[in-house]
């Protein structure tokens, strides 16, 4: 299998997918691509009808977008496993995920993800909003999970909400106690702390994804 | 189960979700709530956290955003059913589901759906490449079941792309021999025209999905 994704420092995207194979070890050959290069768009227009990150190559099957990997993954190899086993949580996970597939532009717009930096910057009102909304999730989960992932055992919703994370940590953004915990535990996890490790040593800068001033 | 809509006229999401229902006769009481009015937010307040619509109520479970209702009712009601049966085109069902979802912004910005309008406008560059990746998607699929849903047997796929189907109707866009296949087999289904029968017999405007000049 070939997964397909873009800088480490700034792919939000990508990291989504590539979590899910490092979460359970599943191999994959990683390509890296630098993000809006020729490279990239000849090497992905070879694919992908849709030149994007991430990309799964499997055999015969190319698919591309995160839910759909995450999904993919999930039927193909790991037997239903990373989603919950219950109906009803199963049903809240794929919310909350598509959620954040299909919106929460303002922070994506206003907090691009920069591993690397540290930036403080002002938010909008509406980006407040978006923020306030994923606390109130990671919040409500904590709750319910106080020493686990979102739904206890790690989901395609972890996977979903890990950029977010790591953007909160770039901009210091303000938390809830309970937010806070998830977020902790997200940074310590191996899987994030080799993605972050990996995405320091890359140099390029994709400067419409450089915001805020540094601290 | 309560499926909460809004104006059929104008709602794409409430279209997709509310089609799987329809397909399967699935039992679901339908509440049809009219866009951007207070009761739409009051009501949607005391059953999801995101005041959209389409939003599923099933007993202790809510299910907000049209894709996660669908993959929910395909797991908790079809046993899977709803998806193709192969891994390798569930893969790519998967994919274009996942793009549609996520993106297509060009088309959503310039041309609402209108199911009751015919209307003509010139379309942007940007618009143009959109309505091309529908064509190559629904061509590529007719090539491979000229008589079929996009994979044989209706899936989630027919229900994501089916307000597209409808908005070419409503602006006369151009598509390809086998494209045309396609739409005019969505178009013809019991489906949507139940949807567009109910469709006609509302009479409220929403200004900001007004566009083009009537033919
Ligand atoms: N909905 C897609 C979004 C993928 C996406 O936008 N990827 C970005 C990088 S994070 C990309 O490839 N951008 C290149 C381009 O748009 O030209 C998904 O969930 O995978
Ligand atoms: N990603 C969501 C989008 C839902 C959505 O935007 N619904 C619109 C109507 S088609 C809505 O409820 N708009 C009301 C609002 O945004 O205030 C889905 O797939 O269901």
């Amino acid at each position: 299998m070939q997964l397909y994704i873009a800088n480490q420092n700034y792919s939000t995207w990508s990291l989504r997918a590539w979590l899910i194979f490092d979460h359970y070890n599943l191999n994959a050959n990683v390509i890296k691509l630098k993000l809006f290069t020729p490279d990239f768009y000849d090497t992905l227009a070879k694919v992908t009808p849709t030149a994007k990150v991430p990309t799964l190559v499997d055999g015969d099957v190319a698919v591309w977008d995160s839910l759909a990997i995450l999904e993919y993954v999930n039927d193909a190899y790991l037997n239903g496993a990373a989603w919950p086993t219950s109906v009803a949580e199963r049903a809240l996970a794929r919310a909350i995920s598509a959620e954040m597939h299909s919106g929460f532009f303002n922070i994506r717009n206003e907090l691009p993800m920069n591993c690397r930096a540290k930036r403080k910057l002002t938010l909008s009102n509406d980006a407040l909003k978006d923020i306030a909304r994923i606390d109130a999730i990671w919040s409500a989960q904590m709750e319910q999970y106080p020493e686990g992932w979102l739904f206890g055992e790690w989901s395609i919703a972890d996977a979903m909400f890990a950029p977010v994370v790591l953007r909160a940590e770039t901009y210091g953004i303000q938390l809830s106690e309970k937010a806070k915990q998830y977020q902790q535990r997200v940074l310590n996890s191996p899987s994030i702390q080799k993605w972050l490790a990996e995405a320091s040593l890359e140099i390029d800068v994709v400067e419409e994804d450089e915001a805020g001033e540094p601290v």
